[in-house]
């Protein structure tokens, strides 16, 4: 049994030698007597053990990834710790100058803290304490910084976010240059910086230290590993339990309740990788303080499972851009390099080497090392991307995060279908929204999140304007809006108390199906969206089924937008095209934000209105939608309103009904054909679909479809486990013995 | 001394055993006597020769590029030839279905052709029977296409090029595979379809076989290659020399004219990369059977030269789109392929193989197993892309396309100035038009053509109504619109009679630099531009200095649009943005087709006016153009007036002067800083650029730049060749011993 090393230098106290103060360059350099207690404290003793240096020391010695990133690193950072030092009194925002070199400053002591470990030279550690000790005289003399705007204020930073990501790598920094250190130096360091920042973000912040977010994790992270290096319990017991050890706040619950059981964060993937960070972080210093405590056990390991979900919500390399999301942020992000090489320092899963090699990057931790060697060695194997529902959750039962994966490859098709929760301040009015992957690229598209990070000239490199305005608005995603407004009229503390459910999920070889409901975003209508990914079987062609039913007792107008990257290629159907001039479609829920480009009035003309685009990837793309005698459609793109240029010029179709009670769009989504300029050939840039049409005999809902080849489908699919169906077309009688299955007819 | 092959079998004749008709499988198999002539012609004898054909059978065994390839094409090709055979009735043109399938069966006779050869394997050869069989019976049947639209028609396809382009390949195949053949069957195959097919591309299109076009290159391509195949020196001759075999028209005329001394095709570099590959084709197939004619030696190596200019026209590995360009196209386009096999060739010059790699193909011929072996071995070199004036005309005087380049490296910056001619019907009217690049994108953005290649929905795949309107107009450029009419009033005969001339060309290691000037593109108008690429000292920065003068008696309005690829940033002066409805900025000459999305009056409040954008390369750009009491800016999207959507929706600024008679831009676009989301940090996000102004002192042109960190700059040139001069600032004498340099002052 490992024993925690609180425990352990307790037991071996005599057997060590007491190294004293700094400088020593003995091979015990790492251990030394805590100057508060009589107990040992080995250091470093965060991330990195000092059996993960004593491997770093030898690796760098090697050629391989670890020693090519090595001597990047001690490239860069010689060239920057050669600068004069720079500390200055804060006074910008996120992405200001202040801003910008304190964040600089915690990344180049992070990687001096490191780099001294390694190479055992002293001017890494004096690059440390040098700067330590400008932070020990500039810390004292702040009150809240000039720019606070958020709930979460800060001193050195506009936020005290960024103030726990300070500490969080400083105090490793320090951890790892402990031992360079005299005693009085490590007095002016303590008193002067570590520990006023430790209890600004806990005493004095505890809004912000007990509450279950992200925000409340970097912070009890912050202050927990400070609580390790500073041999401070109480302040590891408070990070875990909150201020008041009573366990509604702190590190513990919020790993109870952030994450669903199966590792879905709430905020959805992009602020999940971002919370990953101080998750992974502080359990690993757990791990090696108290390994008793079994943190990566916990929870039925959801902590690996986080990490793992994190990577899966991803396509192409890039996470799903729901909710408040950059987006190009993806499974290179150095959150996520530092989870894969956790999960696998524990796991030893080589499919998690296939990320790492995809991620371009190792990182100087023990972990890290085990990585290197593993690629190094070729031992990756191709990660396995899953067809899943993410149940959204503390206890996974807040709707879900449905992703439809038509193969396990990371270019495979993919239907990701948000039937989640709000997701909190950061959540999109979206619920039950749908996005379509193909060939590597994004096809039904999800604008992300309306910002230009730290770029000053864009609202100071914060969210912009147009986030509320348009892009978390409703009408900017690939779902329902009821007579122009957005669910929960936009307000997102009602959005928090509500979710949708998830009625059906099923995972057969050619269909992946999911279906879900809600019936409190909109005050008297219920909204009802079945979505299926097909393979169409000896055809290298999927399709994405969409059924989205309303259903109310008065009359409305739903609007369905199928958000679009590519150029318009053609309709089947007249449409006016606002050639000559242009304005916004409406006046509010971002309606004002998109010009009506062109329209199509209501026509009984064809069975299914059909409208063609070419996306990038040299693929063509068909949207076919069932016509019904009232359906309008009109061709929008974002901008309209946007005085500053604020927004990407996105485009959608809207499909428009208006007057209706209940009411339903069937929709295919065609992916066809190929368009190669380059090698100049151009193959089935026409849409094969003939007919579509969706009905329900007893329990079985179909989806028949009818290709110009007469080639017929049926994809049928039921709710009512365990029990076998039937259906009937053209008198003849087809089992159902599963949830979903496709159904190739005779031909016509 | 190396024989022609016309004359070699006819001296060695009777020494060579004659093998008669196939099927065969000696050593000798490609060797046999001529069935016309008592002659020995060797089959195959045009790209490839039986000594060629002797080196891939071997290469085969061995693994390597080319293999690999072999291997892939057999497997494509044992898949497709076991299809039905299909060769149906001339119906569509470009895109539809008979054009595809009649272009796919001359790709697959080819491909079948060669691996007859390499293989020995009859199946291959009797698939290439077979087709030509049909197409025997086919072609008697035919008279002109039903779809024929252009001034070129054909028979099996709606233009007559695409027939040259079938014979070219089908020639090589009926080469390669004629020793299976019994003599009935070549006849039957010959009189059936090669012989007519001959004489309709030449003795019944005389308009297009005596053209100097590309056209023409490949009609007279085919027809000579298919005399040298049927032993018909007298189309050899009239492919050379034209029909009446004076010179006035052929191959050798095309020659003379097509291309500049140094390489470069009227038509830029997307047609010259098309007409490319007759060129080398014939020219190798000539090599082959005539060395004597030393075809490659021919005016100074000209040929070489053209594949090398292909090469040396492009950027990241796409060609600069100028004139009728569909943007995609690239270095690794099939016509470049073959050409830098053949080149390589000839030459062994090792930086072609560095384009080779890069192409990611190699070709099964001779050559390309040439290429294949050299990039096994790993034995390329760095292409060297240069800062190059590419003289423009038969004689290299009728202006001249610029290439500035920051370094020999595919990713640096690179600045393009089209002081070319016309450039014939697919030339746009963009006279010293201006593109830039840099970090791997277009920055300065060109629009190309307006063309989906094939695909039919789009206007039959052909050049778009918008290709005209729109994508040829001067508005479309990034060039100087006089009264809102296109250079030449927009006609393409009167543009075919000027051009600009090159003033001034100098390439110093920081300061790349031409100028050039025209008063034809408009009457009483003269234009004057120049343009520098700067490279600041120890600074990764570099600056495109840009002053354009026009000249006029009367009073005039002056348009400079600069179209860029990003995302707007921000701008240092008011503008009224159109947020609530657009209209087009004017109603012809292109304006028509442009969104005024926003306007900014005169104004003096700033000396220069900036405007930033970031582009997806990561980069920031900010154009800084003196400011004048005159100058208006205008904002545009295209996409107005463009009912069927065929428009890409580029964005420009535009500057504007009302009322001029002479006038002067100067401006100065800056790159600068990086976004960095997916690693969130951001760099000098705002152009440094404080002051900026030009001046002239005597002969002396200086354009003076401050920048905030009141570091100071001089950019001086001259015209004066060969004399000394010099310049004041401040009361300091600079002396310039050279055309261009670069001067940093002291700091203000």
């Amino acid at each position: 049994m490992k024993l925690s090393k609180f425990n352990r230098y307790v037991v071996l106290g005599l057997a060590i030698s007491y190294v004293g103060i700094a400088p020593v360059s003995s091979a015990y350099a790492g251990q030394l007597l805590s100057k508060n207690t009589q107990q040992l404290v080995e250091h470093p003793n965060l991330v990195n053990t000092f059996e993960d240096v004593m491997a770093m020391r030898e690796a760098i010695k090697v050629s391989g990834r670890f020693q090519t990133e090595f001597l990047n690193k001690q490239a860069r950072l010689d060239k920057a710790i050669e600068q004069p030092l720079n500390v200055p009194y804060p006074k910008d925002a996120g992405g200001g100058y202040t801003h910008e070199v304190h964040k600089n400053n915690y990344r180049l002591m992070y990687d001096a803290g490191i780099l001294y470990q390694i190479t055992q030279d002293p001017k890494y550690a004096n690059y440390v304490k040098d700067v330590l000790f400008e932070y020990a005289k500039l810390y004292p003399t702040l009150s809240l910084h000039p720019e606070v705007k958020s709930s979460n204020p800060g001193q050195l930073f506009w936020q005290g976010l960024n103030e726990a990501v300070w500490l969080v790598h400083t105090i490793q920094a320090y951890d790892a240059v402990l031992p360079h250190l005299s005693e009085s130096e490590r007095e002016t360091i303590e008193k002067g910086v570590l520990e006023p920042v430790a209890l600004f973000l806990s005493e004095e912040s505890p809004q912000t230290f007990n509450k279950v977010h992200n925000h409340g994790t970097w912070a009890t992270c912050a202050v927990g590993m400070t609580g390790y290096v500073l041999d401070k319990p109480e302040w590891v017991e408070k990070a875990l339990y909150g201020l008041d050890k009573s366990g509604t706040g702190g590190f513990m619950r919020q790993l109870d309740e952030l994450f669903s059981p199966n590792g879905y964060y709430n905020e959805g993937p992009y602020y999940q990788r971002y919370a990953l960070m101080p998750f992974v972080t502080f359990a690993k210093a757990i791990e090696n303080n108290q390994p008793e405590r079994k943190i990566f056990e916990y929870r039925d390991q959801v902590l690996l499972k986080a990490i793992n979900t994190t990577a899966q919500l991803s396509y192409n390399g890039l996470f799903f851009p729901i909710n408040d999301a950059i987006k190009d942020k993806g499974i290179d992000t150095i959150e996520l390099v530092h989870g894969i090489a956790i999960a696998y320092g524990i796991t030893g899963e080589t499919g998690l080497l296939d990320i790492a090699k995809q991620q371009g990057r190792v990182i100087l931790t023990g972990d890290g090392l085990q990585v290197a060697k593993a690629l190094d060695k070729g031992q990756e194997t191709d990660y396995q991307f899953k067809t899943q529902a993410f149940g959204d959750g503390a206890s996974g039962n807040e709707g879900a995060f449905v992703v439809l994966r038509s193969d396990s490859s990371k270019k495979a098709s993919v239907v990701t279908f948000k039937a989640t929760s709000q997701g909190l301040g950061h959540g999109h009015f979206d619920k039950m929204g749908l996005s379509f992957y193909d060939n590597g690229a994004e096809i039904l598209t999800d604008y992300g999140a309306a910002r230009f990070l730290n770029v000053v000239a864009k609202f100071g490199g914060r969210y912009l304007p147009e986030n509320d305005s348009y892009a978390q608005q409703t009408v900017a995603h690939n779902t329902l809006v009821v007579d122009e407004t957005s669910h929960f009229d936009g307000i997102t503390e009602v959005g928090n108390q509500h979710h949708p459910k998830l009625e059906l999920f099923a995972n057969d070889k050619q269909v992946k199906l999911a279906s879900a409901s809600i019936d409190t975003a909109y005050q008297g209508v219920g909204l009802t969206r079945t979505t299926a990914l097909v393979a169409v079987p000896e055809e290298n062609i999927d399709w994405v089924i969409d059924i989205f039913a309303a259903q109310s007792k008065t009359q409305h107008q739903y609007d369905l937008p199928f958000h679009y990257s590519g150029h318009f290629i053609e309709a089947n159907f007249d449409y006016q095209a606002h050639a000559e001039s242009l304005n916004a479609l409406g006046t509010k829920s971002g309606y004002q934000h998109l010009w009506l480009t062109a329209q199509a009035q209501p026509s009984d003309e064809q069975q299914i209105r059909k409208i063609t685009w070419l996306n990038d990837n040299g693929r063509f793309y068909s949207l076919n939608a069932v016509n019904s005698p009232n359906l309008e459609v009109l061709f929008t793109r974002a901008g309209a309103n946007d005085p500053n240029f604020n927004l990407r010029e996105d485009k959608a179709f809207i499909l428009r009904a208006k007057g209706q009670t209940d009411y339903q769009f069937v929709s295919l989504l065609e992916a066809h054909g190929e368009y190669n300029p380059s090698k100049e050939y151009t193959l089935k840039s026409k849409s094969s679909i003939k007919s579509l049409s969706y009905e329900q005999q007893g329990a079985v809902h179909m989806v028949y479809v009818e290709r110009d080849d007469n080639s017929q489908f049926v994809i049928a699919y039921h709710n009512q486990s365990g029990q076998s169906q039937s259906f009937v077309v053209d008198g003849h009688t087809y089992a159902l013995n599963q949830t979903v299955k496709l159904f190739k007819l005779a031909k016509k």
